[in-house]
């Protein structure tokens, strides 16, 4: 996209809802005769896992194929036995000629006319050809029949059915070398956009890394397609139209991604009308809406938006389906559902169905879903999710507290085995969650950053087994105390130390702007980047503002908040803002140069049931690990001399 | 193995619990240092799903790297904006000298010095050059910002996570080109076995197909593993430690499989105790027991029992946990459980773990699970499993009707959509199986065949959904009513017909026996196999004796049964018995001569309350399709013309 022209929208999205958009789409697919499954291809038996069988598997051969001695030992007539006791035991000749018994082991063919197997721990030999026993067998004792497992002709597996290795063996002991399996679908994506460059090219401002085909591809080979992702295109076009046109030669689904919205370069509607027939343009889905859906040339061509969360949502919602139809699975990929409490009040337009991101955690008795952010651009909210949670058209949402389906992203086991920190951030938590992954722990941290005082109250809530927390109490000079007093009220507690660590001012290199104390935040050549309300640095700028006597007013920039000390340090480092307040490892982190102002403690306030639960020893554990203790000092600027150390037991 | 041989034991297995097994091998490797994480190697992000991070990605990159328009229209400053109203707007120069606007498309960087940017849909065109606005708008309106997503140096992912599609995503947008995995573990997997032969071989008697590899490696590739199968190696000492030698040298893991055992020709646990260490030989577990648990070379080298059901089993709980730590997951592959009912009594060794395979089905409130073969030797009962349930050492087993917790082997989803049959077993039962999993179906079918009062009783305890069922009436002439109003009063069903069949003697080609009617089964040279009691047509047989007056127990083979009217086929087709009763086209199936009997009806008992359910719905409209009505009349032998028609309303 170019500047300076003036945008010419040539028409509006009409959204539709969600079902009317599948219903339209597979409504035509079905009457072109394209919702029929894959043709079959045949494969050996040894690399058909996970394929999909394309009619019923009849067994070739019985398995055993013959009656087999299912014991090491001899093979006798069980009629011969009969009368054997301890007093009175039976002998019999064993590979004599006019033989009472042979010597088989196992697996061993039963010989002709022999019709039962005793094994060798009961037999005893008396002389060199002779063995005796003390019990008579019944007929047909220790020998497998043939066919016990299969039986040629019997059914080993029906038609669209996965193949397990379990089904493999099977498959191969019914004597099958090939399998027919249904042809993996071929999906060509065709990037669009002139802003896009690869992975690893050195970025130019405007330029945008063409990721969404690697997420893509990656979808689709998970659902059991094949992606293909052709070079990325320019917005033009002809160049659109002759890509998806060639691409429509050679494979079952063709999707452009994206200039699938209606503005002045967006081309993947005007193709598909030119190519075919367009038949839904916009969804009312959040993230979603521009989303075009077509038939052309005989196939599925697809637009899908380009905001990562939007293109990764629709595609699942709307070509997860038909990949599972082409694979003879009805229903495909449905995720396991939990049920979960909100911990916020969730509002959601009325127009659209929105699929909201949470993260879980089982913080006592309750499952507490937690919403992550909203925006169709954030792909780390799809990283940080534990499940998608689906507000219907028509609710204006939910308040905190509601239940909630949560349809789940990883594993359940792996959610009950996460330690939910809610609270103020710093780069240690990041560090700790990795660190928590290595064996022997295996546990899992998710931490949400909302400020110091959002963590006490989450705490109070239930919504979290700790709180990171930074709270200076302006008159006693006092870290968190006062205000877990305030917060938490009649609620036993441990607060433990992580880190003491500098706070300070950060600037671009070369300070630029001549930066040298909080007083220079009054100047009205420089634009301040404040944290959000609620978080410790928040309180400190404030107090410290108070003991100068200035009004934060004043300040260029006071109102506008980021959520992190990574984020501020981005926007200084960007030059949307010349200074910011943070912590030291935040500066280094970017490359700022950093002013100090105050050393502050950093604790981890745990409710006591969490504190001793089996859930965070592993936490606990790390705190007084060296391996971990090193590598927080390693990051710069903390004090890990009290990591650990528990500051206060309260209540 | 050959016949002719005494045994030679060289020593007998020392069976320790699964426990102390795993221990001794678990510390052996610890002590070795062979539990460490396998060590990085760097793959292009793009082919990067399902592998496990090596360490923690840290963002190389910002996301947006700069302050983006997140709309299409005009970036201006918002203080320039200030007191829009619609009585007295705002005009705007755009990109003019000077301007106080200028056109952006989403994604363009914001102009340096401009902070907010205003929807296309809100500009008003006042000439060529300029636009009017009605309301202010707040700084950083529609922008995203330099880092909104991801902010260079954050962490993107932990360590030791496994990469979904959008962990790529996150990954490449953060700047990253490449990944740091955890390189996958290589396993060598020797066969063992003179009677071994690939899969698709003309087999003769004593030949077994080696599958087992096939199974093997498959489960390995699942967890991560790459596995290497090695050409199979003969029952040589010098030949499979020469083969573990060689595969020692570049493997990470070597399974031998199997000659794990004791007999004379097992050889596993001295090539590892001439190798290396022995640590553990036999485990109390059952499927299991003669496994092989060693450290050789620098390196874990293991023996696998020959029974495909231990083969599989074994490795899942001595070697799944191996690679999974190797691949940095401190808990991998847990299953989800699920509680139900067991169905039967099961009895169980006290000396040893035990795993049993069982079916499950929702059948109104309760999951019930039916314990399905218990064979080490039986692969299909694998296939059949939907779960496992473990039943300790120590434990006796359980009653029927106990509480068990199953570990789940398919999607519980797809175990509620599963239609469950217990009773009298007909192949046109697999057909509907198979015909139930296409579209727009997509219904499961498992049936159990316990013969057709079983499959009443069955009924009645609430385990199943319907019973097939064909049971003469020797009073009345008529099928199933009144054996329903005896075992199932006030227990309101629907008897719809199946199929008429037909019922007959089967024999070997060419009738070498020479057998005309049922009398023929009193001759002392001919071998009858039977089925099992209960069964309809154990019960049509002995109708037919008592008709002729004839005493069963003179009936050579009598107390033979087998389960199905396959498996009698099979055993006559093998040559084991000389005649048996059965079906028509189950004597098809098998190439046996046919000499009718007898028809009879074969209905389905449905309980009101599942016949009137949705699950049931896909099966009913399953009966009257004509495909599938087709596809029975070519099965030969079978009366479709009352297929799905009621019989009867009862109770």
């Amino acid at each position: 996209m170019t500047l300076g022209q003036p945008n010419q929208r040539r028409y509006y999205l009409s959204d539709i809802p969600l079902e009317e958009a599948r219903d339209r789409f597979y409504t035509a697919l079905r009457d072109a005769g394209l919702l029929e499954a894959m043709p079959p291809e045949v494969v050996p038996v040894a690399t058909a896992r996970g394929r999909v069988t394309s009619g019923p598997v009849w067994a070739a051969k019985s398995s055993p194929h013959y009656d087999a001695a299912a014991m090491d030992g001899i093979a006798v007539r069980a009629a011969d036995t009969t009368g054997a006791t301890e007093t009175s035991p039976v002998t019999l000749a064993v590979n004599d000629p006019g033989q009472q018994a042979v010597w088989v082991d196992t697996g061993d063919p039963m010989p002709s006319g022999f019709d039962a197997v005793i094994m060798v721990e009961h037999l005893h030999k008396v002389g060199e050809n002779h063995v005796s026993i003390m019990d008579p067998v019944a007929p047909w004792q220790h020998v497998r029949p043939l066919g016990e497992d299969i039986i040629a002709t019997e059914l080993v597996l029906t038609e669209n059915h996965q193949l397990s290795p379990a089904d493999l063996g099977a498959c191969a002991a019914a004597g099958l070398a090939h399998l027919s399996v249904r042809r993996r679908p071929s999906v060509a994506i065709i990037p669009t956009g002139n802003e896009l460059v690869p992975v690893g090219t050195d970025l130019q401002p405007g330029d945008i890394v063409e990721f969404n085909s690697i997420m893509l591809s990656a979808q689709l080979e998970e659902w059991g397609a094949v992606a293909t992702v052709v070079d990325p295109v320019r917005d033009d076009f002809v160049a659109i139209r002759d890509a998806a046109i060639e691409a429509l030669k050679t494979h079952d689904l063709v999707i452009i991604n994206a200039g699938s919205s209606a503005g002045s370069e967006d081309y993947t509607a005007l193709v598909v009308e030119e190519l075919g027939e367009l038949l839904v343009h916009g969804i009312a889905v959040r993230p979603g809406h521009p989303v075009v859906l077509g038939l052309a040339r005989g196939k599925p061509l697809v637009g899908l938006p380009g905001y990562p969360v939007s293109t990764m949502l629709t595609a699942e919602l709307l070509l997860q389906p038909l990949i599972a139809r082409w694979l003879g699975q009805a229903r495909g990929g449905q995720r396991p559902i939990v049920h979960a409490q909100i911990t916020r009040k969730v509002t959601s337009s009325t127009g659209e169905d929105e699929f909201l991101r949470v993260k879980l955690g089982r913080v006592g008795e309750r499952m507490v879903a937690t919403p992550v952010q909203r925006g169709a651009g954030v792909i780390m909210s799809l990283v940080r999710a534990d499940g998608l949670v689906k507000i219907p058209r028509f609710s204006e949402g939910m308040e905190a507290g509601a239940e909630v389906a949560v349809e789940l992203l990883r594993p359940l086991a792996e959610v009950e085995n996460t330690i939910v920190a809610i609270g103020s951030h710093d780069l240690t938590l990041d560090l700790m969650s990795s660190f928590l992954r290595r064996a022997p722990f295996g546990a899992n941290l998710s931490s949400s950053h909302i400020g110091s005082l959002g963590g006490l109250i989450a705490l109070r809530r239930g919504e979290a087994h700790l709180a990171g927390s930074h709270l200076l109490d302006e008159t006693t000079g006092k870290y968190n105390l006062s205000y877990i007093e305030r917060y938490l009220p009649q609620f036993p507690v441990v607060l433990v130390n992580l880190v003491g660590r500098v706070q300070g001012l950060m600037v671009r290199p070369g300070n630029p702007s001549g930066i040298h104390s909080l007083s220079d935040l009054m100047r009205p050549d420089v634009t301040f980047v404040n944290r959000q309300r609620g978080s410790g640095t928040r309180v400190l700028l404030d107090y410290k503002l108070g003991e100068m006597g200035a009004d934060p007013e004043a300040v260029n920039g006071y109102l506008r908040e980021e959520f992190s000390h990574l984020a501020v340090a981005a926007t200084v480092s960007g030059g949307s803002a010349d200074v910011g307040l943070g912590i030291l490892s935040a500066a280094r982190a970017l490359g700022l140069e950093f002013i100090p102002l105050a050393n502050e403690q950093y604790d981890l306030v745990i409710p006591r049931t969490h504190y001793e639960s089996d859930l965070l020893q592993p936490l606990l554990a790390l705190l007084i690990s060296e391996e971990f203790r090193q590598a927080v000092h390693e990051l710069g600027g903390y004090d890990i001399s009290r990591m650990g150390q528990v500051q206060a037991e309260i209540g």
